[in-house]
Protein backbone atom coordinates (compact mmCIF):
# COMPACT_ATOMS: atom_id res chain seq x y z
CA UNK A 1 0.00 0.00 0.00
CA UNK A 2 3.10 2.13 0.33
CA UNK A 3 3.57 5.06 -2.04
CA UNK A 4 -0.26 5.34 -2.91
CA UNK A 5 -1.31 8.87 -2.26
CA UNK A 6 -4.71 9.69 -0.94
CA UNK A 7 -6.02 12.45 -3.87
CA UNK A 8 -9.37 10.86 -3.84
CA UNK A 9 -11.12 12.96 -1.18
CA UNK A 10 -14.11 10.63 0.39
CA UNK A 11 -16.64 12.15 2.52
CA UNK A 12 -15.47 12.93 5.99
CA UNK A 13 -17.30 10.99 8.44
CA UNK A 14 -16.37 8.47 10.88
CA UNK A 15 -18.81 6.21 8.65
CA UNK A 16 -17.56 6.75 5.77
CA UNK A 17 -13.94 6.25 6.37
CA UNK A 18 -14.94 2.96 8.29
CA UNK A 19 -16.90 1.76 5.88
CA UNK A 20 -13.34 2.44 3.72
CA UNK A 21 -11.22 0.12 5.86
CA UNK A 22 -14.04 -2.70 5.66
CA UNK A 23 -13.71 -2.33 1.94
CA UNK A 24 -10.07 -2.88 2.24
CA UNK A 25 -10.89 -5.82 4.32
CA UNK A 26 -13.62 -7.05 2.03
CA UNK A 27 -10.32 -6.61 -1.38
CA UNK A 28 -7.71 -8.50 0.73
CA UNK A 29 -10.08 -11.73 0.93
CA UNK A 30 -10.86 -10.96 -2.67
CA UNK A 31 -7.12 -11.37 -3.39
CA UNK A 32 -5.97 -13.87 -0.66
CA UNK A 33 -5.25 -12.13 1.80
CA UNK A 34 -6.94 -12.07 5.67
CA UNK A 35 -10.45 -10.26 6.25
CA UNK A 36 -8.66 -7.15 8.17
CA UNK A 37 -8.26 -3.44 6.52
CA UNK A 38 -7.41 -0.26 8.54
CA UNK A 39 -7.19 3.51 7.30
CA UNK A 40 -5.28 6.65 9.41
CA UNK A 41 -6.74 9.83 9.18
CA UNK A 42 -5.50 13.48 10.76
CA UNK A 43 -8.55 15.07 12.79
CA UNK A 44 -10.32 16.16 9.67
CA UNK A 45 -10.59 12.45 8.51
CA UNK A 46 -8.26 13.28 5.61
CA UNK A 47 -6.67 9.44 5.08
CA UNK A 48 -3.07 9.49 5.55
CA UNK A 49 -2.23 6.04 5.62
CA UNK A 50 -4.10 2.68 4.80
CA UNK A 51 -3.82 -0.85 4.55
CA UNK A 52 -4.64 -4.39 4.53
CA UNK A 53 -3.58 -7.54 5.83
CA UNK A 54 -0.94 -9.19 3.59
CA UNK A 55 0.41 -12.27 5.70
CA UNK A 56 -0.28 -14.82 3.37
CA UNK A 57 -0.20 -12.92 -0.04
CA UNK A 58 3.87 -11.56 1.37
CA UNK A 59 4.47 -14.09 3.59
CA UNK A 60 5.23 -11.94 6.33
CA UNK A 61 3.46 -12.81 9.71
CA UNK A 62 3.65 -9.25 11.14
CA UNK A 63 1.56 -7.62 7.87
CA UNK A 64 -1.59 -7.20 9.75
CA UNK A 65 -3.83 -4.31 8.33
CA UNK A 66 -3.11 -1.75 11.69
CA UNK A 67 0.74 -2.53 11.06
CA UNK A 68 0.42 -1.69 7.07
CA UNK A 69 -1.32 1.36 7.85
CA UNK A 70 1.08 2.77 10.57
CA UNK A 71 3.53 1.73 8.17
CA UNK A 72 2.21 3.37 5.37
CA UNK A 73 0.74 6.73 7.44
CA UNK A 74 4.34 7.02 8.87
CA UNK A 75 6.07 7.33 5.27
CA UNK A 76 3.69 9.37 3.93
CA UNK A 77 4.35 11.60 6.87
CA UNK A 78 7.89 11.21 7.06
CA UNK A 79 7.61 10.77 11.28
CA UNK A 80 7.22 7.93 13.65
CA UNK A 81 4.88 9.20 15.91
CA UNK A 82 1.26 9.91 15.04
CA UNK A 83 0.03 11.42 17.59
CA UNK A 84 -2.20 13.49 16.12
CA UNK A 85 -3.93 11.17 14.43
CA UNK A 86 -6.73 8.37 14.49
CA UNK A 87 -7.15 4.79 13.34
CA UNK A 88 -10.06 3.04 11.73
CA UNK A 89 -9.75 -0.86 11.60
CA UNK A 90 -12.38 -2.97 10.44
CA UNK A 91 -11.82 -4.99 13.61
CA UNK A 92 -10.35 -4.99 17.21
CA UNK A 93 -6.67 -4.79 17.34
CA UNK A 94 -5.09 -7.81 17.95
CA UNK A 95 -2.16 -6.96 21.05
CA UNK A 96 0.38 -7.14 18.39
CA UNK A 97 -1.26 -4.68 16.54
CA UNK A 98 -2.62 -2.95 19.88
CA UNK A 99 0.90 -2.54 21.18
CA UNK A 100 1.95 -1.11 17.71
CA UNK A 101 -0.49 1.77 18.13
CA UNK A 102 0.39 2.59 21.60
CA UNK A 103 4.01 2.66 20.04
CA UNK A 104 2.91 5.01 17.48
CA UNK A 105 0.98 7.15 19.83
CA UNK A 106 -1.96 7.14 18.15
CA UNK A 107 -4.78 7.68 20.67
CA UNK A 108 -8.24 7.43 19.27
CA UNK A 109 -8.82 3.67 17.47
CA UNK A 110 -12.11 2.63 16.18
CA UNK A 111 -13.27 -0.44 15.17
CA UNK A 112 -15.39 -2.89 13.94
CA UNK A 113 -15.31 -6.46 14.39
CA UNK A 114 -14.73 -7.12 17.85
CA UNK A 115 -12.13 -10.09 18.90
CA UNK A 116 -14.93 -12.87 19.49
CA UNK A 117 -15.98 -11.96 16.10
CA UNK A 118 -12.74 -12.75 15.21
CA UNK A 119 -12.50 -16.12 17.03
CA UNK A 120 -15.92 -17.05 15.87
CA UNK A 121 -13.85 -17.24 12.47
CA UNK A 122 -10.75 -18.53 13.17
CA UNK A 123 -8.65 -15.67 14.52
CA UNK A 124 -7.95 -16.28 17.90
CA UNK A 125 -6.62 -13.00 18.95
CA UNK A 126 -7.59 -14.21 22.28
CA UNK A 127 -4.60 -16.59 22.74
CA UNK A 128 -2.65 -14.41 22.69
CA UNK A 129 -3.66 -11.57 25.08
CA UNK A 130 -3.72 -14.29 27.54
CA UNK A 131 -0.60 -15.33 26.85
CA UNK A 132 1.64 -12.44 27.32
CA UNK A 133 -0.20 -11.49 30.31
CA UNK A 134 1.42 -14.83 31.51
CA UNK A 135 4.72 -14.80 34.06
CA UNK A 136 7.24 -16.10 31.52
CA UNK A 137 7.50 -19.69 32.83
CA UNK A 138 3.93 -20.56 32.26
CA UNK A 139 3.87 -19.47 28.95
CA UNK A 140 3.52 -21.95 25.89
CA UNK A 141 6.85 -20.42 23.90
CA UNK A 142 10.08 -21.06 25.64
CA UNK A 143 11.84 -18.01 27.15
CA UNK A 144 15.34 -18.28 28.57
CA UNK A 145 17.08 -15.40 29.77
CA UNK A 146 21.10 -15.98 28.90
CA UNK A 147 24.15 -14.53 29.64
CA UNK A 148 24.01 -10.95 29.43
CA UNK A 149 27.44 -9.67 29.69
CA UNK A 150 26.99 -8.59 26.15
CA UNK A 151 23.41 -7.50 26.57
CA UNK A 152 24.19 -5.01 29.40
CA UNK A 153 27.41 -3.27 27.31
CA UNK A 154 24.70 -2.22 24.36
CA UNK A 155 22.70 -1.07 26.94
CA UNK A 156 25.67 0.68 28.54
CA UNK A 157 26.14 2.05 24.85
CA UNK A 158 22.83 4.14 24.67
CA UNK A 159 23.39 5.39 28.19
CA UNK A 160 26.70 6.84 27.64
CA UNK A 161 25.73 7.79 24.43
CA UNK A 162 25.26 12.17 24.04
CA UNK A 163 23.60 12.43 20.95
CA UNK A 164 21.13 9.73 21.12
CA UNK A 165 17.59 10.34 19.69
CA UNK A 166 15.09 8.83 22.54
CA UNK A 167 11.18 8.04 21.50
CA UNK B 1 18.55 -6.18 6.50
CA UNK B 2 16.75 -7.82 4.11
CA UNK B 3 18.37 -9.38 1.13
CA UNK B 4 21.45 -10.23 3.34
CA UNK B 5 22.53 -13.59 2.82
CA UNK B 6 24.16 -15.43 5.87
CA UNK B 7 27.59 -17.22 4.44
CA UNK B 8 29.58 -16.32 6.91
CA UNK B 9 29.06 -19.22 10.15
CA UNK B 10 29.52 -18.18 13.19
CA UNK B 11 30.64 -20.66 16.15
CA UNK B 12 27.52 -22.67 17.01
CA UNK B 13 26.51 -22.10 20.36
CA UNK B 14 24.34 -19.78 22.40
CA UNK B 15 26.34 -17.79 23.60
CA UNK B 16 27.58 -16.93 20.07
CA UNK B 17 24.45 -16.41 18.71
CA UNK B 18 23.41 -13.81 21.93
CA UNK B 19 26.49 -12.29 21.42
CA UNK B 20 25.88 -11.36 17.46
CA UNK B 21 22.22 -10.35 18.65
CA UNK B 22 24.19 -7.79 21.20
CA UNK B 23 26.47 -6.41 18.50
CA UNK B 24 23.38 -5.76 16.40
CA UNK B 25 22.03 -3.49 19.50
CA UNK B 26 25.30 -1.97 20.08
CA UNK B 27 25.68 -1.53 15.89
CA UNK B 28 22.35 0.15 15.61
CA UNK B 29 23.34 2.28 18.72
CA UNK B 30 26.16 3.69 16.66
CA UNK B 31 23.90 4.42 13.64
CA UNK B 32 21.45 6.18 15.36
CA UNK B 33 18.87 3.33 16.34
CA UNK B 34 17.55 2.06 19.69
CA UNK B 35 19.95 -0.66 21.36
CA UNK B 36 18.35 -3.73 20.45
CA UNK B 37 19.51 -6.67 17.88
CA UNK B 38 17.56 -10.17 17.20
CA UNK B 39 18.64 -12.90 15.31
CA UNK B 40 16.81 -16.09 14.52
CA UNK B 41 18.10 -19.41 13.74
CA UNK B 42 17.31 -22.88 13.05
CA UNK B 43 17.68 -25.88 14.96
CA UNK B 44 21.38 -26.45 14.30
CA UNK B 45 22.20 -22.56 15.19
CA UNK B 46 22.67 -21.58 11.52
CA UNK B 47 21.24 -18.31 11.08
CA UNK B 48 18.63 -17.37 8.71
CA UNK B 49 17.15 -13.92 9.73
CA UNK B 50 18.87 -10.83 11.89
CA UNK B 51 17.61 -7.18 12.51
CA UNK B 52 18.27 -4.19 14.80
CA UNK B 53 16.09 -1.29 15.68
CA UNK B 54 15.54 0.91 12.84
CA UNK B 55 12.31 2.86 14.25
CA UNK B 56 14.48 6.50 14.44
CA UNK B 57 16.37 5.61 11.30
CA UNK B 58 13.66 4.46 9.20
CA UNK B 59 10.57 6.53 10.76
CA UNK B 60 8.94 3.37 11.37
CA UNK B 61 7.64 3.18 14.52
CA UNK B 62 6.97 -0.90 14.21
CA UNK B 63 10.81 -1.44 13.51
CA UNK B 64 11.88 -3.07 16.47
CA UNK B 65 14.57 -5.65 16.00
CA UNK B 66 12.71 -8.25 16.64
CA UNK B 67 9.86 -7.53 13.90
CA UNK B 68 12.53 -6.95 11.53
CA UNK B 69 14.53 -10.56 12.00
CA UNK B 70 11.36 -12.02 11.73
CA UNK B 71 9.90 -10.38 8.54
CA UNK B 72 13.89 -11.29 7.41
CA UNK B 73 13.74 -14.75 8.18
CA UNK B 74 10.52 -14.93 6.57
CA UNK B 75 11.76 -13.02 2.94
CA UNK B 76 14.82 -15.60 3.31
CA UNK B 77 12.59 -18.49 3.70
CA UNK B 78 9.78 -17.93 1.17
CA UNK B 79 6.76 -18.56 4.47
CA UNK B 80 5.04 -17.31 7.21
CA UNK B 81 5.74 -19.84 9.82
CA UNK B 82 8.49 -20.18 11.78
CA UNK B 83 8.10 -22.89 13.71
CA UNK B 84 10.98 -24.56 13.47
CA UNK B 85 12.89 -21.59 14.32
CA UNK B 86 14.26 -20.05 17.79
CA UNK B 87 14.85 -16.28 18.22
CA UNK B 88 17.45 -14.62 20.29
CA UNK B 89 17.06 -10.79 21.32
CA UNK B 90 19.34 -8.45 23.42
CA UNK B 91 16.64 -8.00 25.51
CA UNK B 92 12.70 -8.91 26.80
CA UNK B 93 10.93 -8.26 23.90
CA UNK B 94 7.71 -5.81 23.97
CA UNK B 95 4.48 -6.84 23.67
CA UNK B 96 4.65 -5.60 20.11
CA UNK B 97 7.62 -7.83 19.42
CA UNK B 98 6.12 -10.87 21.51
CA UNK B 99 3.19 -11.33 20.21
CA UNK B 100 4.63 -11.09 16.76
CA UNK B 101 6.54 -14.26 18.45
CA UNK B 102 3.65 -16.02 18.71
CA UNK B 103 1.86 -15.34 15.15
CA UNK B 104 5.32 -16.37 13.63
CA UNK B 105 5.27 -19.66 15.82
CA UNK B 106 8.71 -19.64 16.79
CA UNK B 107 8.75 -21.69 19.95
CA UNK B 108 12.29 -20.87 21.84
CA UNK B 109 13.51 -17.22 22.84
CA UNK B 110 16.41 -16.34 24.46
CA UNK B 111 16.79 -13.31 25.12
CA UNK B 112 19.91 -10.85 27.30
CA UNK B 113 18.56 -7.66 29.53
CA UNK B 114 14.89 -8.15 30.72
CA UNK B 115 12.16 -5.35 30.53
CA UNK B 116 13.42 -3.66 33.91
CA UNK B 117 16.52 -3.45 32.77
CA UNK B 118 14.90 -1.76 29.71
CA UNK B 119 13.03 0.53 31.74
CA UNK B 120 15.60 1.57 33.55
CA UNK B 121 17.34 3.68 30.19
CA UNK B 122 13.83 4.94 29.35
CA UNK B 123 12.11 1.88 27.40
CA UNK B 124 8.73 1.69 29.51
CA UNK B 125 7.75 -1.39 27.72
CA UNK B 126 5.73 -1.92 30.95
CA UNK B 127 3.57 0.23 30.36
CA UNK B 128 2.03 -1.30 27.06
CA UNK B 129 1.97 -4.84 28.69
CA UNK B 130 -0.45 -2.94 31.79
CA UNK B 131 -2.74 -0.47 28.79
CA UNK B 132 -3.41 -3.93 26.84
CA UNK B 133 -4.43 -6.51 29.66
CA UNK B 134 -6.97 -3.20 30.62
CA UNK B 135 -10.67 -3.24 29.80
CA UNK B 136 -11.26 -1.23 26.76
CA UNK B 137 -12.82 1.80 28.08
CA UNK B 138 -10.19 1.79 30.80
CA UNK B 139 -7.28 2.27 28.21
CA UNK B 140 -5.47 5.38 27.87
CA UNK B 141 -6.59 4.74 23.98
CA UNK B 142 -9.84 5.96 23.39
CA UNK B 143 -11.43 2.89 21.56
CA UNK B 144 -14.88 3.18 19.84
CA UNK B 145 -16.51 0.86 18.37
CA UNK B 146 -18.26 1.54 15.56
CA UNK B 147 -21.40 0.92 12.77
CA UNK B 148 -20.81 -2.61 11.90
CA UNK B 149 -22.44 -3.59 9.15
CA UNK B 150 -19.31 -3.15 6.52
CA UNK B 151 -17.33 -4.63 9.00
CA UNK B 152 -19.48 -8.10 9.20
CA UNK B 153 -19.54 -7.76 5.79
CA UNK B 154 -16.12 -8.49 5.20
CA UNK B 155 -15.80 -11.14 7.43
CA UNK B 156 -18.65 -12.69 6.18
CA UNK B 157 -16.87 -12.53 2.58
CA UNK B 158 -13.79 -14.52 4.56
CA UNK B 159 -16.42 -17.11 5.95
CA UNK B 160 -17.93 -18.01 2.32
CA UNK B 161 -14.96 -17.71 0.54
CA UNK B 162 -13.77 -21.56 -0.42
CA UNK B 163 -10.51 -21.20 -1.35
CA UNK B 164 -8.83 -19.27 1.41
CA UNK B 165 -5.59 -19.69 3.33
CA UNK B 166 -6.28 -19.80 6.97
CA UNK B 167 -3.50 -19.22 8.83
Amino acid sequence: MNNIKYTDKISNTNDNIMKEACDLASYSVSIGGGPFGAVITDKDLNIVGKGHNMVTINNDPTQHAEIVAIRDACKNLNTYILEDYQLYTSCEPCPMCLSAIYWSRIKVVYYGNNRKDAKNIGFDDDFIYDEITKNIEDRSIKMHICNDIYAKGSFNKWSEKQDKQEY
